[in-house]
């Protein structure tokens, strides 16, 4: 039997999401549920793949199913294509696996051509509406499917603007909007060289070719990267009836949520529109009213209205986001699912649903995206900060938390001022698609028009980006670079601060500080706590870093960077007689100058973790990164050290690398100058056994980098044992200590079952592991990784998400290698990895004991080991 | 039971070889089969290792045990330690599994003290030869054992010499002997602090622990690196009855080989001295006299002597090489082992063993190093170059082969020179083995003093290394850096010409030429081919390379460099017009102007390698390879390309590169410049048309180098086949091709099994592949691996043997999963391992198809590749 490409929504359900899309599966759900959906059929994700590898065609197998299916479907809802008397008109939307709000297109009002138009103003007895329908059909299918842009349509509506005096389209009259289609008609003939499509088949054949397009647009790619989505997952094209929001007042169309999407308030929350469609919603075009208020005007509808809501919520048992019109009083559904929400308001859906007894703690443990905890856990304003701040202007609090930055009046310019390090604040008329990487780039998000669901508050909570939307006072005029406020004009050199929180913006740089976690957080925190098995850790190295990931629940370091302590300002220049020592007592005597201080931040690091493990690691970038390398600079240097210029400049000369990446670092370093392991030893072991005699029981665990032979390991681990032993010894205390080994190498991994007779334990140092595997550095993958995205080569970030198929087969084999020597071995991650939720399920699934993450990832790491264990569970 | 760590020669046989190493197996091969065998016992390779593991100590056990078997064998031969009337005196002889002559330390005379001496004078009557052996005996120990350096032992017998007026050892008399005696324990005890040990067990076990020690000096090291033999190996210690070669006119001692080492020819061939012991032959300080001469001397010694040679070589069926030693006209044989030879007289040997039955073809494959072939396919003089050159002296033809270079007159000399790129000819008095690295660093070697056997001669045939040895008129005064020939002085400024086989020495240099391939060597490689499954390509980038390998027997090209095509000088300039390029078509019109170039290249060398398979790797480096860095070099530039300084300056800044070797290249070139892969896949297509059209059947093998992922392999592929498809077309013929994959990246390798869905071969590039898998470059290990050497982390270059362990995993896991998905998947190697023969065998272990290597290793490989096969037969 062919394989089915096209699915009636009554031939669907929920659990069919991977084929139908989100949109298509849930209007499939709704029908079987039986709410009032317009009918229609989805074309599956499988149809989108095939357009693609069919070298962008769609299949004749498929056009037929596709018009089999509208047959069906017209004889359903008894309206015919084209016709005279009764014509059907669809909606041609995406829809995809996952939710990607505003990323693809959509096609409105598609059926309408010279004929139906007609019969449909005859029957609605509304000849504007007709004519306003077809021509918004006309500018929407030849901006989306024929790639005619949009403002030059709207050059051609503000010339009859004019012409007739008249400033609103809604002052256009129907006779208007008949000359406005023909003028519509010409203009595309002109450009495109053929009448404008008559054939409705034709529009929508074109229509569903150009959804499979849109999979592919640049915001669609830089979307499904940020959010991890697979390009091959594709898309499907839901079709379906059109219903009319804007036939008059008593049609309209909305938008709502079951909870309130910030605050998580069990209360529905949502806004309308009266004699508007869809699209006018979400582009914040229009403010749209508060939900409520519809009670008043159509009783009936509201009542309807909050049932279907609220048996959806107990349905899915999740928040959900609806959106419906009202055409001539009648409600139709035309969409549901789970709405996306603020950080806070996941945290008191999560915790209220299992308060009512609606969710499980395994369940409410999924429902919280662990990246959006990260809003939460960076600082807010202080209070007395913003006590004496000036309140300048206010805007809806579309996105929870506090930004400030110099304004940036477009997405590039955010982009390339925020690569230059600089902060801004991306201030917008409204925003739309195009603007997504410049919003992420931005420290915040401030619009002047749109609602809490226009496209920048669904984007910026999306993101956990603070925004502020719909500031009505503020005049935005990006192409002068200004924006001016009840008169007072900002430009890019000024500075503002937003507080996504309450909607306020003020001027200038506000000082924050940090958040509190207790409440539903610290309640829900515990249940992720109780449910995880893998262990938490943090990456620190200086108390300040260490006491912060403690509180935010730390349980050790797993990776404590000793170069850091080194670049200190006083004690660089020892570091740099050392390297200019050139025997190993002139090394000894300059390392005996950093001792003490070492053993100092030793001391203090192990007191900020009260007891529990960390673990160190020893020296490991190559030496020239501690020497000057200007002729200037040396020559500065040389005179503080006494040395000659030449002298110097030689030694710096020597130290250069042609790949530093591959180069003399590492335990490489140990091994030539066993001194400097043996001075971070004592520091480690003095210190050890000084904060003991104060009553704590640290067991310090040294680590050593870049191993990647046995040899390399046994011989700097004598070194290490030698040095420890002789000074417990002499000290006549008992001080248990480990010496382990990051896995950073691939031979590292290839061998652990040989390193793990000399390592206590590995530490999968996942950033030089990759770098290494893939064979290209961070430092100048940049010059291609562009490409390697446009081609969809690469499709996620592999600094960022562990790569399992390769990167994640090295450290699973090193984790069975290094069981299988040492079957109590203690595994960790210590890359940048380690915060990342998708990396850290991986790791949960194969056996590891821990993950360590910068201390802000360490709530995100604690849930995210939860949810693996949770969904390993399932 | 305990461990058994000390085995009596009686105990023994040839079989035993790890255990008791090569001198002791033999030893007691010899003794079993009832061959005159001064009696003594092994103490074990285990007994070695375990010192080692003690931390240089000897058990208890071992000493108990040692003791144990000295205390048996006085009593075989009816002798005893220290005793006042019939002494036991023995040698302490170092025995490893592997021949390392020269490498280790010897004891002669052990036993020796006050009152054993006495009764050795009376037993001997003859007191002078017992002193003599005291004094020589004190100066050993003292050298060997307790590290007081010999010369100031020379420097009392000079001052002896010279109060009494003499010049010659010969000279002293018994009582000046006595008195040198007195004065060596008085210098003794002055730099030790204790008396000379006169207890002959304490003597013995701190000789057992010397020869044990010096397992691990600096040289022996060196000869394992070079030799491929492991430090865990360790060496055994032979303890044997002494036998005097130097009591007189009726003694002697000497050295034979069954065949001769030099040419191979079936003729006993060796020296002896009369009156001397056998270190003297080997030092070379006198100069021997032939065997033959034996007859006439000790006819009957002669006779035996010539018997048990002759069932030497039966017995082990190959050329034998023997030590002897006569004492007062009683035979003793002291060593045999199969005999180092030339690469001209293994072959002989080999082709004349398996005409004479005594070995297989197979066994006869296995005789052969095939590293000792190169010898044979490196240049010799040009006959008339040769015609009109200058002998200026001549010695004896102690290693074939010519050299010609610049005098260095020490090893550190040679050593540094030779780094810098200089030619030189190492010239010294006599060789010893501290000089054994400076003989790697030169052409070949010149010695004033010693014969075929010395250490000169033996050292260089071993490394395949022209020696002319013994060349008596010269005089080198290396303090002064003076070599002086008959009158005429040379300096480190002047040029020689060594030829091995004539033993000639020229003034100047000379010019060489091919050798010939014919002869035995011919026989020989025949059957190699006949033997052998893995098949021999080459690596060749020009057509007078892949001549020279088709000459060489290579069945083809297994990696074509083109990046060198593009350094040419009429073809950067237009490199560089497309590296500058902006724009796809500017990149494309330079490179429109290589294509016909490169074409050229490929048509030339398809017909060189007439039909043969040719893989073709596309471009490789970072393009800043092909521009100047200097500000000069950019400013010319800039100028010619009628660039501004500016413009160039940045390009080339832009194309600057952290890790290169990390960095932009390989395929990730093809896929930001996909016009640089179609043009080269247009003139690998084009020319394969054209050289077909002539009658030819070439099918090329496209290969994309560093892929790291299946994506990135099929984008790249697909630039590929659409190009040749299309040139295919629109030629109108059949033309099959290949496109492959290196196999360099650590995730290509973890991967293969994804990679082998588009690839239709790979082939392994195991020079990246070992940089990435162990994380470091080639460029800059340099500044660690000579502590990693010191430090016995590594035992072997792993750029020159591949690393079983780490890589070889790899490369066999990608093997298997290569296999996997497409099981007639083409395998081959094509990194610089793909010459050496351990990595050879190891490829023809796991399966692949082929290995490629530079013409001079193609008969290496062929050679190696057939002794893989025997090896695995067995």
């Amino acid at each position: 039997m062919a394989k089915k490409y096209v699915y009636l929504f009554s031939e669907g359900d929920a659990s069919m999401r991977n084929l139908l899309g989100g949109k298509g599966a849930n209007l499939a759900e709704m029908t079987k549920l039986g709410f009032p959906v317009p009918q229609g059929f989805t074309v599956s994700t499988e149809a989108c793949t095939r357009y693609y590898t069919d070298g962008k065609k769609i299949g004749d197998d498929i056009i037929k199913e596709i018009y089999a299916q509208l047959a069906v479907t017209e004889k359903n809802v008894g309206k015919k294509f084209g016709d005279n008397e009764n014509p059907f008109l669809v909606s041609v939307r995406s829809g995809a696996r996952a939710s990607m709000p505003g990323m693809m297109d959509t096609i409105l009002n598609l059926g309408l051509n010279d004929m139906a138009v007609e019969a449909l103003a005859k029957k609605t007895d509304n000849p504007r509406f007709a004519y306003d329908s077809y021509r918004r059909f006309i500018q929407m299918f030849s901006d989306v499917v024929m790639e005619l842009p949009k403002s030059n349509f709207e050059k051609i509506i503000d010339e009859m603007k004019e012409s007739r005096g008249i400033k609103l389209d809604i002052e256009f009259s129907a006779s208007d909007l008949k000359e406005m289609i023909v003028r519509f008609k010409d203009y595309y003939k002109a450009q495109k060289g053929v009448e404008f499509p008559q054939d409705p088949k034709v529009q929508l054949i074109e229509s569903v070719k150009a959804v499979f397009r849109s999979w592919d647009n640049p915001r669609a790619i830089y979307y499904r990267r940020m959010n991890d989505i697979p390009s091959d997952w594709g898309t499907a094209v839901n079709v379906q009836a059109m219903v009319f929001g804007n036939m008059g007042n008593t049609s309209g169309t909305g938008v709502a949520f079951t909870r309130n999407p910030s605050t998580g308030e069990k209360k529905l929350y949502g806004e309308y529109l009266i004699n508007a469609q869809g699209e006018d919603v979400v582009a914040g075009i229009r403010t749209p009213q508060p939900i409520e208020t519809l009670k008043q005007v159509m009783p009936k509808v509201y009542e309807q209205f909050i049932d279907i809501a609220g048996k959806l919520e107990d349905h899915y048992k999740d928040m959900q986001d609806m959106e419906f019109t009202i055409e001539n009083e009648k409600l139709y559904m035309l969409q549901t699912r789970n709405g996306k929400r603020t950080a806070q308001a996941a945290l008191k859906i999560a915790v209220d649903l299992v308060a009512e007894g609606m969710n499980t703690k395994e369940e409410a443990i999924l429902k919280v995206d662990p990246k959006q905890l990260d809003t939460l856990l960076h600082p807010g304003f202080v209070p007395s900060a913003l006590a004496s701040a000036t309140v300048i202007t206010r805007g809806l609090p579309a996105s929870p938390g506090a930004a400030c930055g110099k304004i940036a009046f477009t997405a590039d310019e955010a982009i390339e001022r925020a690569k230059n390090g600089e902060k801004v604040v991306l201030v917008r008329l409204e925003t739309s698609p195009e603007d997504i990487e410049g919003m992420d780039s931005a420290q915040g998000v401030l619009t002047a028009r749109g609602g809490m669901t226009s496209h920048a508050a669904v984007v910026a909570r999306g993101m956990g980006k603070c925004c502020v939307a719909g500031a009505g006072e503020i005049k935005v005029d990006d192409a002068a670079k200004k924006l001016v406020i009840n008169g007072k004009t900002y430009t890019e050199n000024d500075a503002i601060s937003l507080d996504g929180s309450t909607g306020n913006v003020y001027a200038g740089m506000i000082d924050t500080q940090d958040a509190e976690l207790t409440g539903d957080f610290g309640t829900f925190m515990e249940w992720a706590d109780d449910i995880r098995t893998l262990q938490v850790r943090t990456n620190a190295d200086t108390p300040r870093d260490a006491k912060q990931a403690v509180k935010f629940g730390a349980e050790g370091i797993g990776l404590c960077r000793t170069e850091h302590m080194f670049f200190e300002e006083n004690r660089i220049r020892a570091v740099r007689e050392m390297i200019v020592g050139k025997t190993v007592e002139e090394r000894s005597k300059a390392l005996d100058k950093i001792l003490p201080m070492q053993q100092g931040d030793f001391e203090e690091l192990y007191r900020a973790l009260g007891g529990r493990p960390v673990t160190i690691r020893f020296l490991d970038p190559p030496l020239h990164e501690f020497v000057p390398q200007t002729d200037e600079e040396i020559a500065d240097l040389a005179k503080e050290m006494s040395l000659s210029f030449e002298e110097l400049k030689t030694t710096v000369e020597n130290l250069h690398e042609f790949n530093p990446m591959l180069g003399h670092r590492g335990c490489r370093l140990a091994v030539t100058y066993p001194e400097i392991a043996a001075m971070q030893t004592t520091a480690v072991i003095q210190a050890a056994i000084k904060v003991n005699s104060e009553g704590m029981n640290v067991v310090p665990e040294i680590m050593i980098p870049l191993v990647g032979d046995i040899k390399e390991l046994a011989y700097v681990k004598k070194t290490v044992t030698d040095t420890a032993d002789k000074i417990i010894a002499k000290n006549g205390v008992k001080l248990s200590y480990k010496v382990g080994t990051m896995i950073e190498i691939p031979r590292a991994a290839i061998t652990a079952d040989e390193l793990a007779k000399e390592a206590e334990f590995f530490s999968f140092g996942t950033n030089d592991l990759t770098q290494m595997t893939y064979g290209f550095s961070r430092d100048d993958a940049g010059k291609f990784l562009g490409e390697y995205y446009d081609t969809k080569i690469f499709e996620s970030d592999p600094f960022v998400k562990l790569d399992h198929v390769g990167v994640g087969r090295l450290v699973k084999m090193a984790v069975e290698l290094g069981r299988k020597t040492r079957p109590d071995i203690k595994l960790g991650i210590c890359g940048e990895h380690g915060g990342d939720p998708s990396t850290i399920e991986f790791c949960h699934n194969i056996g590891l004991n821990y993950v360590s993450c910068s201390p802000f990832r360490v709530p995100i790491a604690r849930l995210a080991a939860a949810q693996a264990k949770v969904k390993e569970g399932k």
